[in-house]
């Protein structure tokens, strides 16, 4: 029966290993010095895959990758603060909800769904509004796939002394991120994503001089980072229940993780899975929306064929019965389906998963071109 | 090996069934039509456990059950409301650190850590200060095990217009909770406490019309009840990624408690457990700390013993040992721990760990009188 679940081609919650699924069989106690080992080295381990050990702390949190966000957000940016965000799509426009939320002056920099922030597009927008104390970068932006140049964002932010908080979702693990270079101050990702854990918690990888400025600014209880840092130094405890199978599982993904070879060999397994789709649905007929050189290679993006036959849900239903699990589409402007080359998946299941749906075109008599 | 995981006499994480954790093997699509049935299907069961069919929707939230407390408040108070928290624990407490966050006017109704809230002193409290709108309960004060009178408080709020939020974190399922008396406006509770899920997530069982009015109030995104449930409500999913494998698990326990015989039969097997826990560390020595009378058969706080030599983390290591995990004290004046007797464990259980400990009291040598 398991073998037969379909394969998830998302962008998490993704298909995990089977032995990252079994580390969540055994019960853990919150409070027990053994579950307080694994939570101290999920995080220990976080930080240096992004090579933050010496000036950056993680701290975990409860619940999905936006919760994470909007604790890092609420956390880190004072009430009078001003927020430049470069904004390429859904998530980025969901970071822009957060700051209205809380009443938080922003500037967004509106871009296309497949055109990636550039530094000197971020460079220009801080010497024209002086007011901007901080950027909040999506690195990759699921929405489309799109990837957006980190590092040369950070010098620019570090050059013009702001605080760059980057939400890091569906890139941290799988692209490389490097906080040795000092221009990021925040890291936002979660357990679900290139990790290749189950979802259920997010973290934020933060400078921790920074973080210890922070104490009693965030409007939530729940989502106070800083408090959450302090409970769990003091105690080595998550201040309130932590999900703790979903933190075993990580554990495990995260073992997994580093006998892989770490971000490098995550990336280059990623990069071929992504080659292989690409290629293959070119081969159907099926266009990529974004160009080769944004084109993250995580998730892809594909134009939905003009067939007035066409409907995505149909079409999912179909693939679906073949065993694979895709994606909507998330654009704005033109219609589009999305297609996952991440979690513990290889080269073989993009295959496979092109040949479904090849045979679903066939079968559904579509026309693609 | 997961025979000899130590049972957990915690109030969550508590133990839970093997084929509940089981129900982690897979993975799920957060967009697929399987999952959306899940999550439909685990908020029905939970409306009527508490008999809320005819009024109430539920609304799950990812993140601990603390997120689902502040959600409540966030959302259902409005900005210039007033709560009345009775307080008799730390997690009343709590609920006035959340209102402070949010800067909403609150009067505390200070209690001992060992008396309920009684209708007659939240009657009193509203009638002294008019600006109360709301009554925020907790209804089994889990720092000490204490029951607060629900339905005699409901019916005080109910007759003086007042809204009344429930934090039912440690109650729900195992006591009996009914909507249909009409005084309570919401339940808040969690996965993993007496429906003995796995933790990371929680929900809130609230009055239709009542979240209808809230579009758009709650002060953060992410824990805005009333855009999840519009969200869920439009397209079946959730907002953000969900914690599938622990939504997962639920389904799974749900379908345990309603074979046990629901709430009634879930209720009666912990008033078992807990009377053979108390009558077993009585013959110990050990007192309780509450009388009978407002005792929840949910966790049980006992007084130390006087003995100088007395280490908590000594006598939790050593009856860890022996298999079984206590539960530190959380009262604020005498030195106190808790023994929970929730979770998939039953008579024998408790049994085999009044036995441990009484094995521990004897190799430690403790003089317990
Ligand atoms: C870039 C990005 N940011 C934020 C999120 C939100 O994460 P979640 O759905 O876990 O809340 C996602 C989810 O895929 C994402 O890709
Ligand atoms: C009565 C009560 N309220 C709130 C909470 C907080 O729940 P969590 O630790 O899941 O945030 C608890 C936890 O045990 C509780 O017992």
């Amino acid at each position: 029966m398991l073998g037969n679940d379909p394969v998830l081609l998302t962008p998490g919650p993704l298909t995990t290993s089977p032995a990252t699924r079994e580390a969540m069989l055994r019960d853990w106690g919150s409070w027990d010095a053994a579950f307080n080992r694994i939570t101290q080295s999920v995080c220990a381990d976080l930080v240096q895959i992004v090579h933050g050990e010496n000036d950056y702390v993680c701290v975990p949190l409860q619940g999905s990758g936006t919760f994470s966000v909007e604790a890092a957000i609420g956390t880190l940016v004072p009430r009078n603060g001003c927020v430049l965000v470069p904004d390429n799509g859904a998530y980025c426009a969901r970071i822009v909800r957060i700051l209205e939320r809380m009443g938080i002056a922003h500037v967004a920099l509106p871009l296309g769904e497949d055109e990636p922030a550039t530094a000197a597009a971020v460079e220009d927008a801080l010497n024209r509004d002086s007011r901007i104390t901080h950027v909040a970068l999506v690195h990759l932006e699921t929405s489309a796939g799109l990837l957006n140049p980190l590092d040369a964002i950070a010098a620019v932010c570090k050059r013009h002394g702001k605080r760059l908080i980057v939400d890091a979702m569906s890139s941290f693990g799988a692209l490389p991120i490097d906080l040795r270079d000092g221009g990021i101050d925040a890291v936002i990702s979660a357990s679900g994503k290139c990790l290749e854990g189950v979802p259920g918690m997010g973290f934020v990888i933060v400078r921790r001089t920074l973080l210890e400025e922070c104490a009693g600014r965030s409007p939530s209880l729940a989502l106070d980072l800083h408090d959450q840092y302090v409970y769990l130094r003091k105690t080595a405890q998550w201040r309130f229940t932590p999900p703790t199978h979903v933190v075993a599982a990580l554990r495990h993904a995260l073992d997994r993780f580093a006998a892989e070879g770490g971000q490098p060999a995550r990336g280059a397994r990623y990069t071929r899975n992504c080659a292989v789709l690409i290629e293959g649905m070119r081969d159907l007929g099926f266009e990529p929306f974004l160009r080769p050189d944004v084109q993250a290679p995580v998730i892809v993006t594909f134009h939905a064929p003009r067939d007035p036959a066409w409907r995505f849900a149909d079409f999912y239903a179909a693939v679906r019965e073949a065993g694979y699990i895709l994606y909507p589409g998330k654009l704005t402007q033109v219609e589009t389906f999305r297609v996952g080359c991440i979690g513990a998946i290889d080269a073989n299941e993009m295959h496979n998963a092109v040949a479904a749906i090849g045979r679903t075109v066939a079968a559904l008599g579509l026309h693609v071109r």
